[in-house]
């Protein structure tokens, strides 16, 4: 392939889409719009590997990666790239750059808020009422009595602790990292772990996914949660990370056990959820089937096609995945 | 009773409670310690009408102001008062004080952001899905793509346009009066109320019922939303005013032939809502047995006993209701 010198220096490079259950041919022509002079291409067309100079892919294939020398960058379309860390035929020194922008944030947020103020009001007791065509009055405390605990302070983090400010919310924060954030309660690491859920009635995780936090959304967690809140219908817990973060069991045995008064859940330690689980049952679970946030075509175009348009005229990558945290 | 002149000129007055469904003797208990040198009794006690200069009431039975020939004002608990007008022993040309405070403002604007973002985020598809068993992805749009229309904006619809705007809803208004409200698009009176309507995903009823706004959440009203948002799952109604704004059998009528999508409702024409209404079995209404917001009781006895001690010592009363608007 012969490369041609164009816009004042910028080369022309070659990208490969790689996208499980997406239309790789819509999202291609959006990217062959946006990157004027560069050449965009799917898994179904002709190219040589040693061109494709970048990647964009979503759920990659174990070989995805597989012949793919020349690799300037792996662009991920998802905001959690655990799954991409684990991949085999992955090129374990290219950088990956993931997804991150105001439009997926903002659907985050609109899902933790919608989740977290349904339980502030109490949601799953007048359910039960109506079902029972039961009318029995009890005004919810304000907002301002309930204490919501987000594990996880990047930017979806932040974004939610924006938006639950507004309403006056008690804000806890917990991160792996020491942070000072206005208006919020922040914890740091393993030793501060227990006294952030004793204060906690809504804990909401927007976690990476990494090996210090699998499987940290267990029973022994939820016992440590406040008691009583939320008008003694808390604590609850809402989890919009990974399945990975979630022990089921341990979910349905701390609902049955009142350890838990409720749950909302988008991830699912296997997904689609399995039909026999007895999650699917239960009241006072919010089953949402991972669409709590995602990349939209339009703005995944945009944000993708500015990378690597700034990358090939010499800018560096933004939102690189730091291989030692793992996120 | 000798009139007591203390704290620097200001005249001992009495207070009457009248509170149904309350605890009087708790509430009596807590005007009295914030009311030094005043005098503060309940129907229980033995008091002479002639000397009560002022009520404070919740529901008042029709001869509640029987023989109250002094009254400086009346002081109501709820923000609504169009029972309070109908009342036949009520004295026409004394000042109503309607209670309202940030406590009141919040609760409401708790319950109207619950329900609107519940509503943004499709509950009723997830929630009919989880029954199925069903794992279906829709990513619901973001908030910027839904339209919430406020009917009503006095202090209460200000307050929730405050809370919604962080999401980035598009916000609508429409009141009597018109009014300029930033990043609002405000409707005013009978001539704008259809366009206001088409332009609406969300319709949130926050208005005061005078015989103007009677039944105005109707079949008529409904048919006018516009079509086809919140993913398909739009037109939806809130309604945290009166039971008198709405005319159920129009509401049952316009979800059951999908005229409407769901319906969150906190009022009801009779309350309790009859064990027959057909509203209890419905799956995408969202009951709540009027309890959207409360006034609490520190807040409440802040409040009044403030309105007291400023009146009494010569200061005008706040809050005053408008007799020819009727709210």
């Amino acid at each position: 392939m012969v490369r041609l010198v164009l816009f004042g220096g910028e080369a022309t490079v070659t990208l490969l889409l790689h996208l499980a259950d997406f239309n790789e041919r819509r999202w291609a022509a959006g990217f062959a719009a946006a990157l004027p002079g560069h050449r965009v291409v799917t898994r179904a067309d002709q190219y040589d590997p040693d061109e494709i100079d970048y990647i964009f892919i979503w759920k990659p294939k174990p070989d995805a990666f597989a012949g793919l020398k020349n690799l300037k960058a792996i662009l991920s379309l998802g905001a959690g790239v655990d799954a991409l860390l684990r991949n085999p035929s992955r090129p374990v020194d290219v950088p990956i750059v993931r997804f991150m922008d105001e439009d997926l944030q903002q659907r985050m947020s609109d899902y933790v808020v919608a989740q977290v103020t349904m339980h502030q009001r109490l949601i799953t007791r007048f359910r039960r009422d109506q079902q029972a065509r039961r009318w029995s009055q009890l005004y919810p405390a304000p907002a301002w009595d309930a204490s919501v605990g987000i594990m996880g302070l990047g930017q979806l983090g932040l974004d939610a602790i924006k938006h639950l400010k507004v309403f006056g919310y008690k804000l806890r924060g917990w991160s792996r990292s020491a942070k000072q954030i206005e208006g919020v309660e922040v914890f740091t690491g393993t030793e501060q772990f227990e006294a952030f859920l004793n204060g906690t009635d809504i804990l909401v995780n927007l976690l990476p996914l990494t090996p210090e936090t699998q499987g940290i959304l267990n029973y022994e967690t939820f016992a440590r949660l406040r008691r009583g809140g939320l008008d003694g219908e808390g604590p609850v817990i809402v989890n919009a990370g990974r399945g990975g973060h979630q022990k089921e069991a341990d979910i349905v045995r701390a609902l049955e056990d009142g350890t838990l008064k409720a749950a909302s859940l988008d991830v699912f330690e296997v997904e689609p959820l399995p039909q026999q689980s007895p999650l699917w049952a239960m009241d006072n679970v919010y089953i949402t089937p991972h669409i709590a946030a995602a990349s939209s075509e339009r703005t995944g175009v945009a944000y993708f096609s500015k990378v690597i348009r700034d990358h090939a005229a010499g800018q560096p990558l933004p939102n690189v995945i730091d291989f030692g945290r793992g996120y």
